[in-house]
């Protein structure tokens, strides 16, 4: 194998695929990046089992080949190269890698030994914006489950076609976080829980252009997402996702306005008397035309009172700060609406649309 | 205790002595910051029992007295509070924090415990630039030994005034580094170690400006930098530091003279290839005008040729990269010169006036 390419483009290539080498593993291959040059095209990979992503880098061919070389040992290489030309040339022991006066060399892997990554059916797919999927799954994968093993299905997030909607959705156990968004076309159905280790690894790699397009090509076990140059390749987690419609009913006896900035900004503080696991809950006492909130830890007292617009009964009821500033931080709007149906029930935080819904389960608290 | 004082202005003081507030410690009382109001003045104090510092607060004096708080708790809730007026009001139990409609409690300590700050006699003292100060620390305090209980010496740097000509040392038995200016007045002679802990500090304090002036105190066992509102007091080294002068003899038998930034990139792709504890050298082939780069590690081979202006012999010789990039930081100059004696001899880096000089020891290597 032999080729020629630009440090920065060899670079940006490298950056995509390294997303999904383990940081982590006991399958010493898998630390590896595979450089695929066959058929006239340069593709590196990069595959930690569960999550595959290829791309393909613009370079100049003297020699096919695959080779297998450490993530890590080559990427420190190449980003600290001058952005010119690098030869890489590779023989059956070691990579030579040169630019201007530079060489470096490194041992290669056997290629045979590198998982393959699994063929896709190209049949079922979708397409959207990248930016709307990225903002879609930044705005609800901060509340799936982290490394369920009893509920593996939290640990991914529903991605759900009907029509022309798709809804993400996340749930934890406390609560669920839920986007909507109307596609330019149809799709038809489709209903996968994709896991949110590849959703997160995904929004790095999506474009923040409204115009760049993503396709979704669905299979029995597998999704893929084709971006550019880049396919994304993920397991579909097993299993029946939960029925949050039932969770998320329209009924309320308290609907509050506030503004979000001033909203944040006070949770925000109370949070500084929580220590580390500390579970204190903050207290809000939604009356006419403000709500009074209180927490008391062992680190000290606070209290702050913020104007809101109400309709319904005044309620007393308390939150987790965590949760509830989670779901604020996705927000753009610069007022919310909160509605509440008593102090055991959740509070949905949603749009008129409901283009966004949070669901938010209250704690127990104390007056003292 | 009633006080009350603009928040950005409260924050600039608390950040200051945050600096003296140890991150660990067995004595509690340490973690704390004591706010003393007393003679119409608002001031902070953190200690950590060799390093001290206080600062005076700009506000208005309701009611005196002393108080100590925990330094986290109070610096995180001042942080967080919007940039207006704060009144702190202390009772015997407690520190109320209010803020428009915010109000915080949190318990103070018996102000008693806090240990005082050390009384410093203002008789030998020495006036300089503070960003002179700030440089020269910063270009050599690298070089000091890290908690060497051994050899406590190495652990500070010598700080030396003779007629005008102040010098600081910093040294850990593989290298030495020195940096000498022209002070404007003679302030008669001082040689005192000054805590690398001390420094590290008051780089961070000492502000850019050339204009802006630091006053040092020196007495018996302690140093003070009264800079503006602010004053670090610090603990001295005991004992007689190291005949530094005859170490840095001028004799050598190659001088060369390199691109400081084309060394100093080839020396960083070389400590890629070095992984953690890794000791391999780094060969240098100084020939004719050239230098030829080598290193040899378990991750991978690497090479490199850089111009070079020669006098003298050729000369091969092996250095510790890290030792290298770190004087190569410090220095401001494109075009440096490196003076070699032989093999076994240490290499100098130093400028035509020896405001600077670098001294490193070189490694053993075996050529393969």
């Amino acid at each position: 194998m032999k080729i020629i390419c630009e440090q920065s483009k060899l670079m940006s290539g490298i950056n995509i695929v390294l997303k999904a080498v383990p940081s982590k593993t006991t399958m010493e291959i898998l630390d590896c990046i595979k450089i695929k040059v066959q058929g006239g095209t340069i593709s590196l990979i990069g595959n930690d089992m569960a999550l595959g992503i290829e791309t393909v880098v613009e370079g100049e061919i003297v020699d096919e080949g695959t080779i297998v070389v450490n993530a890590k040992t080559f990427s420190d290489i190449i980003r600290n190269l001058p952005d010119e030309e690098i030869v890489l040339d590779a023989d059956n022991l070691k990579l030579i890698i040169r630019c201007e006066k530079i060489i470096f060399d490194i041992p290669i892997r056997n290629a045979s030994d590198y998982p393959e990554l699994p063929t896709i059916d190209r049949k079922k797919s979708a397409v959207m914006s990248q930016l709307t999927l990225k903002n879609m799954i930044r705005q609800t994968v901060f509340s799936i489950s982290a490394d369920n093993e009893a509920m593996k299905i939290m640990t991914g997030e529903l991605l759900e076609i009907k029509g022309k909607k798709l809804r993400l959705v996340a749930l934890d156990g406390h609560r669920i976080s839920l986007r909507n968004v109307e596609l330019t076309e149809e799709f038809g159905d489709v209903k996968v829980i994709v896991p949110g280790k590849t959703l997160n690894e995904l929004v790095k790699i999506l474009s923040g252009e409204l115009e760049d397009k993503v396709t979704i090509f669905f299979s029995e076990n597998h999704v893929m997402f084709e971006i550019k140059d880049t396919v994304v390749i993920s397991r579909l987690i097993e299993g029946e996702y939960y029925l949050v419609d039932r969770m998320l009913s329209g009924d309320y006896e308290t609907k509050i306005k506030i503004n979000k900035k001033r909203m944040s900004e006070c949770i925000e503080r109370a949070s500084l008397l929580i220590k580390d696991n500390d579970k204190k809950p903050l207290i809000f006492n939604y009356t006419e035309d403000m709500v009074d909130v209180k927490i008391r830890t062992q680190v000290g007292y606070y209290e702050d009172k913020i104007d809101i617009e109400k309709e319904g009964n005044d309620i007393l009821i308390a939150f987790s700060p965590k949760f509830l500033l989670d779901a604020l931080k996705v927000i753009d709007d610069e007022e919310i609406e909160i509605y509440m149906m008593n102090v055991k029930s959740p509070c949905i935080i949603k749009d008129n649309n409901e283009t966004y819904m949070y669901l938010i389960l209250p704690v127990n608290f104390n007056m003292d």
